[in-house]
């Protein structure tokens, strides 16, 4: 059974969230997930389109290596949550006002 | 004379500035600017440390590129200022919160 690496709170650090943030697809990921409390699987928490499989999973690879997302197997599927609660108290107020200002910009 | 080429306001795009905050010695950088009002020449700048001049130039570039900074040609100087005004216009609060929370971060 394939498992995840997740990187721990303290490891977190600013410019490697920024840099997973910095990306249209990216962001419609963390938005989709921010508004989800159980997770999504990857099909429903990418954005609508034909992107490849592997540029997807490579992708949801970023989200996790920067502690963005959380990613358990369940069954068949793999599903992702936002690390919300521990992103909002080590930076507060940053993915809720980046979600907000990329609002118009996000496909 | 070498001039410098700055984006229109309009083609500053969320992704782009966040992945030219996303590093340590651009978010100094930054900080470093914000708190001017004049602008300042690239070593004044610059984090205190030995990084090559082109590693340095390459930063500049890349702040230049996203829309972060202008650069000015003054003398035998180069000055660069924030385009905070512009930033703030468009992105409200980003550039304030983001330096807040890289504040333990930043070498």
């Amino acid at each position: 059974m394939r498992r995840f690496a997740h990187p721990p709170v303290d490891e977190i650090v600013l410019p490697a969230l920024l840099s997973a943030l910095a990306d249209p697809v990216r962001l419609t990921i963390v938005r989709k997930l921010y508004d989800s409390q159980e997770g999504l699987c990857c099909a429903d928490a990418s954005p609508a389109g034909n992107l490849p499989k592997s540029t997807l999973s490579n992708h949801f690879r970023v989200l996790r290596e920067a502690g963005l997302i959380r990613t358990e197997k369940n069954g068949l599927q793999h599903i992702s949550q936002l690390r919300r609660a521990e992103i909002d108290k080590k930076f507060p107020g940053l993915l809720k006002l980046v979600l907000k200002l990329s609002e118009k910009e996000v496909r």
